[in-house]
This record gives C-alpha cells, structure tokens and sequence, in this order.
C-alpha cells in the first residue's frame, strides 16, 4: 500500500525557560533557526512529506519568515495550537487523510536526522508505531512517599519524538476526550488498545531547553560535518 | 560532636569511551585537568578536608604531576583502587577514623559546587546520610518483557555525588561481602537497613564520560565567572 507521509511539528512553547523573549525554536543554531533544521529534516527524510506546522498564532509571521530561508519551499501547512500538546495534535490531525505515516515531532529537537525518520516509517508499516528510546545513562532512585529506593535503570528508556504511527491508529485515538495523562502521543494510541513499537533513537537527537542545548547542538551540528 | 572531613574521590575510569588515550579524569578543562578541578573543589569546601585519591597504580605519576598544580597542596592520599567500584571505595574507607563524615565522590565531576558539599555535610550529620539528586527532565517508559509502558517520571531522581554519610554508617557497611547490585555507595549502607536521605542535587554537577561533555564543562565554568 501506498502511504502519504505526514510530519506534524508542535512548535508551542512559549520560552519561558531560555531567558529569552524569542521562543526557543526560533533562536539560531548554525546561522538558522531552530525550527528551521526540523523543517528542513523532514523534507529531506522523503520527497513528499507533507509538513503540518502547530505552534501558537503570534508566532505564524515569524514562521512564514523561516520558510523565505528555503531555496525549495517544502510542502507545508500552519496550524493554529491548542492549549495542550494533545490539542496542537488534534488540530494538526485534521490534516492528515488516510492512508498516512503520521510523525509527530518536537520542533525543539533540530538534529533529528533523516536516517532516523526513514526508520520510524518502516517501522511504522511494519508494527502500526515506532517510537525511538534510547538508553538511560545516569543511575535513579525511585521515590513513594517518605521513602527512596534504588531502581535498575536498564528496565527503562528515555523517549524520543518522532513518535510515528498508522493514521488508522492516531486518527481515532485523538478523538478520545482529553485526559491529563496524555503527556505524549504513544500513551494516546495506548489508551485504545495498540501496544506501542519501540526502536533505537539518537543520542544526539536532543530537545533544545535551556541556553546550554543550543551550544550543545552547534557542537554536534559541527561534528556531523 | 566534631567529625572529620574525608572525600573519596574514585577516578578509576579506564577512558575508553573518551576515544582518546589519555583517561578522562586527566583531560583538560579550562587549562586544568578534570580531577584538578574535583580535588580543588572539596579542598575548598572546608580548610580540614583530608582527600582520598583513589585511582589506577598506573595513574599515580599523573596524578602526583596534578598535585603539582596547587599552590596549597591540599592535605591528600592517593591510594589503588580495586576491581570494581565497591572495592575502590573499601580502600579508600582504610583511611577514615572516626568520628567522620565521608564523601565518596566521581572523579569525574568537577564542577560540584561547596555549596553542594557543604549541603551534603550538614544534611548527612542531621540524616546520617546524604544523596543529591535532581529531577528527570526525559520522559521514559518502563520495558518489560516485549512489552513497554509509560511511566510517571516525577517517580524518579536522578543520583549524583557526593553521596555522604556518617563514618557510623558507611564503615559497617562497607564490611559486607561485595554483591553486583552494590552500584553506588547509598545501596550499600541500605543493605544493612539504613534508608538514605535525597537532597538537591545541581543541574551542573554533570558527569564527564564522552568529549561532548567537556563542552558543556567549560560552558557551565565560563557561565559560573
């Protein structure tokens, strides 16, 4: 079967974190926004990926200025938020028409690389998700009540986006009501039944936060050439 | 009561993940070696610090070669470390009398804070221990079997060191038999029942394990003035 290629890009944070008045995904990594890099990741992963951009209505010139920065405009559409993740999401859906690989994607992790989404989206064919994890690196202690206890860290893993599925998994998830469990996407198509595939992520796939992210991500961008 | 003030600095890393010859505890950060930086940073914490350097027999000319760059040596040890972590510290422990509290601390992280070790010196004389730990900021899920959930990650902490305790606590502890689960210090003194006490951690209080990290080191140095 021929599946359309649809990346959803929530890009709906309001920076308060980075001390900056410029929201994180629009500050420069290597002379260009931050959300330029995840534009430019996805439709370089496949020739017609259809981009869905999701991020808050003042930011809609802003983002029309980033798309002048391509020399090939990618297949793109803006999209007013919501008040959560899970609304961005929802409205970012409506655009997506069966049968499709739909990617969601922070727009705050710009070195998503092309290998990685084309694996999400063979992965996705094959399972219904794909969502890539990569291993925990520092030891943690679980906490309930007045007390700690050590926990095996190999026993879990650190989720990355794109988190990508069938749109006839995500399209009736997101038409569950709202709950305030739904932190990310594979606990929405949970909720209905599907067990979600994991795959290996990126290390360096990282999520841009805090001012130190973007010198962390010049210097990765510097490595990868 | 009057304790002593012992660090055990464990910098028994063979380096290998540094892709580089040198370990990583001897890699230069702002002009000085990573464990230049650990040993003045407990030195400065209280004027009565005595510092247990535990470290690979190969390494101790490069070590004494590091003492060199103190213009007040601080009062220092360097002891061989042994097989696994666990034994590296039961040999540093030799050199603790009590009554003390004892910092067993990475050699790796050298941007711990006095603050954060004088944190840990009063919380572990009123607690009898003390493990820094900050908040995940990953979300996770949890592998079991083929299968995989979401989990709460406000759940967990992320440790770090100095994990510190009282001379009383760590010393019987450390008489104990060697078992694999023993991967830091604090699980240790729980095997002979003791619950151990989390404080704050700092974000910056990072470990150095891959050359990316020492980036973000001397970012975090600069920043810090």
């Amino acid at each position: 079967m021929e599946y359309k290629k649809v990346a959803i890009i929530v890009a709906g944070g309001s920076g308060t974190r980075m001390q900056s008045a410029v929201p994180k995904q629009f500050l420069e990594l290597s002379g260009k926004p931050v959300l330029y890099h995840t534009i430019a990741a996805f439709a370089a992963a496949f020739p017609d990926m259809e981009i869905v951009l999701v991020l808050p209505e003042a930011h809609f010139t802003f983002a029309n200025h980033i798309l002048q920065a391509f020399d090939k405009l990618p297949d793109i559409t803006i999209i007013k938020g919501g008040n959560t993740r899970f609304h961005s999401v929802q409205n970012g859906l409506q655009q997506v028409k069966h049968p499709a690989v739909v990617f969601v994607h922070d727009g705050v992790r710009p070195l998503v690389s092309t290998t990685l989404i084309r694996a999400c989206y063979e992965a996705a064919i094959i399972h219904g998700s794909a969502i890539p994890v990569i291993d925990m690196k520092d030891s943690i202690r679980e906490i309930s009540g007045g007390n700690n206890a050590a926990v095996d860290r190999d026993r879990f893993r650190i989720i990355q986006t794109p988190q990508t599925f069938l749109s006839e998994l995500i399209l009736p998830a997101f038409e569950l009501p709202y709950d305030p469990l739904f932190t990310d996407e594979a606990t929405v198509v949970e909720r209905l039944g599907h067990p979600v595939h994991l795959l290996p992520g990126e290390e360096s796939n990282i999520k841009i936060t805090k001012p130190l992210d973007l010198v962390i991500a010049e210097v990765l961008l510097r490595e990868r050439g």
